[in-house]
Order: structure tokens, then C-alpha cells, then sequence
């Protein structure tokens, strides 16, 4: 991405885009749900499933149908919204091979013979929005995304230290020295492949809705599994969560219009133009109106992260580019998340605004050294979309889990019957640690993977 | 600070910047060590001092003058750069009067009658570069900036929670609730208003060095008591710990062209004409040359935590916008920090590439709770230049203090002693934790402030 195509894509005064070839208009991302729950018996499509929020079935894979490291996953779709359910999930094996960067001649030989170098494991949720073609092209596409930007520095990730040139030849004699002075480990290039995965995914998504007419975009959390590391790539507002019997440790953190204040009203403050004159860049606690004219109230701009009073002008009485607190914050009015992938023909109602500009497609990434940890037998990564957690605190979610798993350990599906427990748990139908039961409308889908059987021969999907 | 204002400033095109008025030029900033420094006998001045580092002599106030809280200090001159000492200091107790914005004819009677309304306490280090003028500005200016700004806002300070409207009417009804909502308390403000005031002291900075045709800059770390908690301010490469008995609490954190690699990168992305084409936005792990060219190397570009390689181009020869590691760490081939007061005049050595917009000149603020503490008898904070974090860990700053402080409680001078013993440990003549003996060449300055003694009638400067 060059500022030049962001100037020409989103400012004005740019030379128009290309007119679309013509010829037919691709056909329409078709409906699914993921690959692993074909053969469930449970229930044959969203559009049977009631709308009464009590009788919604909760999906899982069959029985006879194992993921990578045994792991368990449940959904439920959403009460009222849709017919479709918009959250959508991956998992699988990943194999990296080698890819070598020789002379040309060398290469038709080496596609002959590739190489397996390299295995992991990955685990995916989408949430989308707009419809659900956004997150079934996320679900379709990113893990081969993934794949190729790791097989483009594999010979890095597989070295002791990466070498400052990927073909290992040494130009100046002290670069392993310099390499280890900036702390660079292989770690790093895995983390670098996510972000260009995520970058690389976005706009295949952005290319497909286009062609087919389709609009939408969805959010995007990651578990891979690679060396002895378990990774966790996040843009959105899901949520993966460490827990054991002792710790619970967030592993991601959202991303939302409230979150990345600062960077969102840093870019407005940078391009005015991208607000068109209809929005006001400041935050003040509600949207002002013509009686706080000439008062002075409390505002935050982009440097701030205190709060200070401003007397209010005309300008100020425009709408926020970000309003409402908690789950209600919207950005530009419109969008409830600051990162994902998708969202490229999104525009603010009735206006020509557009949203992508101030979204990004680039996950934060943690990192768990599982090598370090000293596994036990009932530590677990759960990650969920929002509708979890919008009901479920991290610590009833560990609760749940340390009341459920010791219980059942020699029940060879408990992380499945745990994960469709979690999401009953989001129904009212569970007594949780509190008592309380809060009720989620949203769609859910929860992953529980046991770290202790990590690399135990669970082949997956 | 508007949009228009920094592509008028910084970006080629703009309006060239209205001529100074004809007239006398300013005399100079005059050169001095802290007020507080009066009249202690050590050494009468920086130009006396030996130059070498074993006989540089530590200054301290006299024994008659007390800090705020009975605070210690001590400094010492650098060794070998210049004759002036480019760290400042200052110190003194805060006074915010109630100033209230009534209609105008109030005003005045308000201004003759103007009430103290809260008092804390105010403790900063500022280490200059590129001379002293803009560190002695700073300690002469910033404590009134900041006064000024939480006098604008101090009705909301001393409320228990700040109201929607400084006049305290409630337009809306549900006002103190959208505040509540955003969470909105009196140390948002306090916070605010540090904020603002580096911004203001910064203004007033280039203004003043601009009018006496001097050049320079400096970081800034401020303490400042109020209302029972302790804000700690933070523009540069200074450090303030906490240390108890089992806990040491970092209170600051270093901006430096590596630590805010991706803040600086990101602006080089948006504006690539601040880097008038002489220097490359992306970072490797050394600069590359002539043989790199068609290798695939190490990188990384502002949206990126991870390493990727990439095929190096001729552009990527060009000299590098953040290069070098650690201490060595230089933007722009230039600057060692990447916060600060001041440098508005400061450009890449014969080019016209300006420093200043890369700089902010805005605090990190983190917040201590001291009534949340049950502060014990030997609990300090510790604030100082980076001369002496170059050579002390916070460990062994915290072995040195856990050490004195203990047996030392009844010298009523012992916070004094504390701040001396740590440059002198600075200076290889102190037997530390790990028996090694780095030397700090650089200015060094030390406040040690006693939090067990808050509030109990020292009244400072």
C-alpha cells in the first residue's frame, strides 16, 4: 500500500478509477457453513432453525469428525437479525513447504519435488456484517493466504536466527550481528506473514465482493500453531482467552471505534476531507445541540488522552465520527469495529463518506510460548465472537471451564460438549457463576482448544 | 493545532510564513542552574568543574532548603561535552486559584479577590540538546503553563465528577449520566491539562528561541501532586520508578525514535514529502547499499510489529529515517529522543528536512493513587536524566535505595543523600548490587521524593 494509492483511492481531486471491464458480473459468494460441520445431524440450515431465541439449535461437528488437537467448536445463530448466520469459522492443517528463490531455471524443478518443511495448525472465527459473504471469503481464503506468505520466508522462520537475506548468502560479514541486535527471531517472520496475510486477505475480498455485486465485511481472530508457539492474530472484537488453573490470559484485545479513538481521529485530523464537512472529529460525552452553543464542555481530540473543556462552536454541533459508549459506539454512525477485512464499497448512509479509510486490516498479534508453560491437562484456549462475550466475563468463562473440564476427563468430546456448553451458557440456560443470566442475540461460535495434546497426532479436518 | 496549520508549516507549497516584524532581537536566554541550587557551596559553577569524570563535583541544594515533601536532589555535569550542564530542574509547590467564567462585568471583582483553591506540588527534569536555552525555558515556563491550564478547569477538578458544562448548568438532563457513561473522572482532566500545558510550554518555547535567534530542545518529566495522587508526565528519555519495599513500578516509559517507530514511520507514510526524498521510511536491520540491491532483505513499514523481506529496490539505499540501535538510535540521522519541548528551528544537517513534525510534544501521564498505596516510611519515587538509567537498571537503582534508605531513618537529610549516592554510583565509585562499574559521560539530575511524608506540611521551594 503506497500513500499515493490511498491519495488517489480516497481523496478527492484523484483520477477516477478504471471503468469495470464489461462482461458478465461474477456470480454471487454462495451460503455455507464451515466445511467441518457438514454430516451434523443437529439442524439442516439456519433458515429452519426458530426464531425464539430458546429454541435455536446449537451446531457442532459430528461426532465422528475430529479437529486439529481435538479441539471443540459450537455456534448458534443469531435471534432476530437474519436468516443467516454471519459468523463463520475455519480450521485445519497447515503445511508449509519450501519455496526457494534460485535462479529461474531452477524453479519449475523445485514445484516438481515441494517440500514439506514446516506443519502447523490453524483455527479461525469471522464475524461478519452487511451479509455474510465477507466472512465465507475470509473463511475460503485466509489460511492460503497464510500459507503463501510463510512459504515466502520459511527458510527464515525454520533458521536459528533469521538471516538478513532470505537467499542465506552473507554481503557484509557482521549481518548476523546486526540481525541479533535488533532482536529479530523467527518468531517475528510469523508474526510479519500474519499481518500480510490479513492485508493480502482483504483485498482478495475486496476484488471478489466487487465483481460479484456483493458488499459486507466481518472481523477476523487466528490461532496457529507453528514450532512450539501458538499465535493469536486479531482485527475485530472476538476475543481468545489462556485459561488454566491458575491464570486467565487474555491473548487478544478489541478493536472497536472506542479502543483506537486516538488512531481514527488521527487520520481525520490528518485528511478532513475523508469527513466531507458533515462530521466533527472531537469526542465530547453526548452528540452537542444548539443549546451548549457558546458553553464550555468536555472534549478530547486526537493527542489527548485526558479530557479538557472547549467552547463550543457551530462545527461542533455535527455528528461524531465516533458515537455511543460500549457495544452502541459507532464509527462515522455506521460501524461498530475499527479493524477487519472487507467493507470496501461501505459508505455512510445516504452520503458518499466512506468507511474503509479509517479501518484497518492489520491483526494485533500475541504470542504463547507453549514450550515455556508447563501444560496441564485441562489448559485451554477458548476464543469466541463478541456475542459470548457481551454475556460472559473472562472469568465466568473460566469458571465454566474448571467446573466443566476436571469433571470429564475421560470423555473423549468434552472439548466439544465444553464449547456447546459455553454458548447454552449464552442463552439463559446454564447457571453460571453469578446466577445472573444475561441473554445473547448475537451470533456466537466458540473454538475450545486443549493445549496439553498439542502435537499428539490429531491430523484434523 | 489544526490540519492547515501543520501543511502550512511542515509541507512545500504552502504560504511562506509571514516575515518578522523589523526590531531588536532578543537578548539570549541566560544561562543559570536550578533557583533551588542557591547558594550551595559545592561548586560555584559548571565552568569550573574539572573535566575529568572522577573529580566532577555533585551539586545539591544546602542543607537549610528544603524540597516539596522533603524531596533530594543531586546533579552532575557531563564530563566531556560542553561547559554548560544541558539538564534543568524545578520544584515548588502549585497554587490553583479559582478562576470563573461569569458574564464579563464579574470578571474584575473575580480577579481581586482570587481564591486558592487547590494546592500540590510539582517536581520536573527537563535534559536539553543542541544547548541549554530550551531546558531552561522549560523550567522556567512549563509549572505556569500548567497552572494556568488546571486553573481553566479546576471547577470540574474539585467536583466529584466532572459536570457536561464548566459553568456547572445542566442543559440536558441526563448530562452527569453521559459523563458517567464515558467514565469521566477529576484526574481525566488533571491529565487534560498536563497535556495541554506541554503543548502551550512547547509554543512558548519556539516563540522565545525564535525571537532570541537560539536553537535546541529538551525532553521534559514532570511529578505533580494533587488531590491525594501523583501524575507523572513524560516526553522523552527520562525514567520515574516507584520503589518499596516489594515492588518496583515503572511510572514512566522512554519515546525514542525506536519506540515510537511506527507513530514516525506512519507519518513519513502519510506526508513522504517531509522526507524530501533523501531518506527511506522503512526500516532494515543496517543501512543497505550498492550489493543488497536485488536481495531479498529483512524490513519492516509503519503497520507492521513483525520482520518480512522484501526485494531491495534503489530507493531502499537511501538513508534510513530511523537508524541505529538502542543508545545509538538516531531520526533522522539526527535525534536521539522523539518527544520533546522546543527544536522547532532544528533540520537535517545541510538539507531542509525539519525534525519538528516527527516530534510531539505531548505526555504520556500515568496516575498513582496514593491513598490505594498504605505508603511505608522508605517508599520513594525515583526521577532522573537518562545518564543515569544508561548505566543503573531499575533494579539496582531499587538495591541502592532499599539499601540506604533503612538505615538511614533518622538523618533528616537522607533523601538528599539517596539522590547523591545514585550519581555517585553513576560515577563508578560506588560498590553496587552487581559489583560492575559502568561510567554515565552524560549530564545526570536526581529527584528522590519521599511519597510516607505527603501532605505533612512541607511547604517547598
Amino acid at each position: 500500500m503506497s500513500t499515493g494509492w490511498f491519495r488517489r483511492r480516497f481523496l478527492p481531486g484523484g483520477p477516477l478509477p478504471a471503468p469495470r471491464p464489461p462482461g458478465p458480473r461474477a456470480s454471487p459468494v454462495p451460503y455455507r457453513r464451515p466445511r467441518f460441520l457438514r454430516g451434523s445431524g443437529s439442524s439442516s440450515g439456519a433458515a429452519d432453525a426458530s426464531r425464539r431465541p430458546d429454541a435455536r439449535p446449537v451446531r457442532s461437528p459430528a461426532r465422528g469428525r475430529t479437529l486439529p488437537w481435538n479441539a471443540g467448536y459450537a455456534e448458534i445463530i443469531n435471534a432476530e437479525k437474519s436468516e443467516f448466520n454471519e459468523d463463520q469459522a475455519a480450521c485445519g492443517k497447515l503445511c508449509i513447504r519450501r519455496c526457494e528463490f534460485g535462479a529461474e531455471e531452477d524453479q519449475e524443478w523445485l514445484t516438481l519435488c515441494p517440500e514439506e518443511l514446516l506443519t502447523g495448525h490453524y483455527w479461525a472465527l469471522f464475524d461478519g456484517h452487511g451479509g455474510p459473504a465477507a466472512a465465507i471469503l475470509a473463511a475460503n481464503t485466509l489460511h492460503s493466504c497464510l500459507r503463501r506468505q510463510l512459504e515466502a520466508v520459511v527458510e527464515g522462520v525454520v533458521a536459528t536466527q533469521p538471516p538478513m537475506h532470505l537467499s542465506g548468502c552473507c554481503i557484509c560479514p557482521s549481518d548476523p550481528q546486526f540481525v541479533e541486535e535488533k532482536g529479530i527471531r523467527a518468531e517475528d517472520l510469523v508474526i510479519g506473514a500474519l499481518e500480510s496475510a490479513f492485508q493480502e486477505c482483504d483485498e482478495v475480498i475486496g476484488r471478489e465482493l466487487e465483481a460479484s455485486g456483493q458488499v459486507g465485511g466481518c472481523t477476523a481472530l487466528v490461532a496457529v500453531s507453528l514450532q512450539g508457539k501458538l499465535y493469536v492474530a486479531n482485527a475485530g472484537d472476538s476475543r481468545a482467552i489462556l485459561v488454566r488453573k491458575d491464570e486467565i490470559r487474555p491473548l487478544s484485545s478489541e478493536f472497536t471505534p472506542e479502543t483506537e479513538r486516538q488512531r481514527i481521529q488521527q487520520l481525520a485530523f490528518v485528511y478532513p476531507e475523508l469527513l466531507a464537512g458533515e462530521f466533527t472529529r472531537l469526542e465530547f460525552p453526548r452528540r452537542l445541540k444548539g443549546d451548549d452553543l457558546g458553553q464550555k464542555v468536555l472534549f478530547r481530540d486526537h493527542h489527548m488522552s485526558g479530557w479538557s473543556y472547549k467552547l463550543v462552536e457551530k462545527s461542533d454541533l455535527k455528528y461524531p465520527l465516533i458515537h455511543g459508549q460500549g457495544k452502541q459506539a459507532r464509527l462515522l454512525g455506521t460501524l461498530a469495529v475499527s479493524r477487519g477485512l472487507g467493507d470496501h464499497q461501505l459508505r455512510v448512509l445516504d452520503t458518499n463518506i466512506q468507511l474503509k479509510p479509517f479501518l484497518l486490516s492489520i491483526p494485533q498479534v500475541t504470542v504463547l510460548d507453549m514450550d515455556q508453560l508447563e501444560l496441564q491437562e485441562d489448559d485451554v484456549v477458548v476464543m469466541a465472537t463478541d456475542g459470548l462475550w457481551d454475556v460472559l466475563s473472562n472469568e465466568q468463562v473460566a469458571w465454566l471451564v474448571r467446573s466443566f473440564l476436571p469433571r470429564n476427563r475421560e470423555d473423549p468430546h468434552r472439548f466439544l460438549e465444553l464449547a456447546q456448553m459455553l454458548i447454552h451458557s449464552t442463552q439463559g440456560k446454564n447457571d453460571g457463576p453469578t446466577g445472573e443470566e444475561l441473554v445473547s442475540y448475537d451470533d456466537v461460535s466458540v473454538f475450545v482448544i486443549p493445549l496439553h495434546s498439542q502435537g499428539q497426532g490429531n491430523s484434523g479436518q
